[in-house]
């Protein structure tokens, strides 16, 4: 782990604690051992942190799906599966998706952030179920709409998991998929 | 309007204007002209008046829905078009929208007026779902599921709407109800 991997890990355990708002740049500094100036070589500011942070979850999240893609060519299975795979990717870093859930409207630096991460999700989602479409698997149907959808219960569930802390992991998986098995009846052809 | 309800609107105008965060009590009280101690005889605290605002706006919602279901028994039809009804309050109040759609993860008290609409709507849903399989216009199907995927696609549209400002009014309508049309034919019997 480099400095700048150490200082994230620091803000992450002090966020996911404290709460982004209520921590101050000086607490990362002083649990990371390192001098403010190691600080300030790696990050403009606090929410440079929390950008950086929530990058490498986006990163983690597309690239879960890259791999997949390589080994999996069923699209019916690709529709719901990959799903699982992202919620395991939440699942793995559960202090970084409750700050990833109550991070929409901290700052418009971090709302550009987290909209660059939806709008490349919607991308590839609207991507796929366009393939679909053309390989007679889908209907004709709304792509944005159904993309929305697909991204908008993966936040929730993500939110009622961490933020509300009133469904479990298991039961955010299945509610997500049995969402998605719903779904795919109304849209497959 | 009694002094309550002038100190929510100058609260809704100042947290519109600067953000929920950055506004002091101070800045509400002055625009509304009243005294501090008639600010603290009707709210205990900053927090207090968000709170007031959220209910108002879920208050509104439910009953709308309410008066809409005393009107139409179609089935299918409310559950096309209550989705239409409970935007248009969101877009009959955009700056309490978007205020709502920045609120979530603000403080714990926050978060369970949230949830506690969240939960309320859900219950709502899932009655209504399990109604349409009793009366056999649905299949038997994951009620909790879709009632999440409902509200979670409603609050993200909302979200892209308001904070995000990439769509527009009509285009949030569209494809909310888009989603439900595809939905439902995968639901449906």
């Amino acid at each position: 782990m480099n400095k700048k991997q150490a200082l994230q890990q620091c803000a992450l355990n002090i966020f996911s604690e404290k709460g982004y708002l209520n921590t101050p740049i000086r607490d990362i500094i002083d649990a990371s051992g390192f001098g403010t100036s190691t600080f300030y070589r790696n990050f403009k500011n606090k929410e440079d942190v929390l950008k950086s942070l929530l990058e490498t979850l986006f990163q983690e999240i597309f690239s879960s799906i890259k791999v997949y893609y390589d080994n999996e060519a069923d699209l019916y299975i690709r529709f719901i599966e990959t799903k699982r795979l992202i919620l395991d990717v939440f699942i793995k870093n559960k202090k970084l998706a409750e700050i990833y859930s109550r991070s929409a409207g901290i700052s418009p630096e971090i709302d550009a952030c987290i909209k660059a991460f939806d709008d490349q999700f919607l991308m590839l989602s609207q991507k796929n179920i366009e393939y679909g479409i053309n390989k007679g698997l889908f209907k004709t149907i709304d792509s944005y709409a159904i993309a929305c959808s697909i991204l908008s219960i993966i936040k929730y569930m993500v939110y009622r998991w961490t933020v509300l802390d009133d469904v479990t992991e298991k039961s955010m998986v299945e509610t997500v998929l049995s969402f998605h098995e719903s779904l795919a009846k109304g849209i497959t052809t």
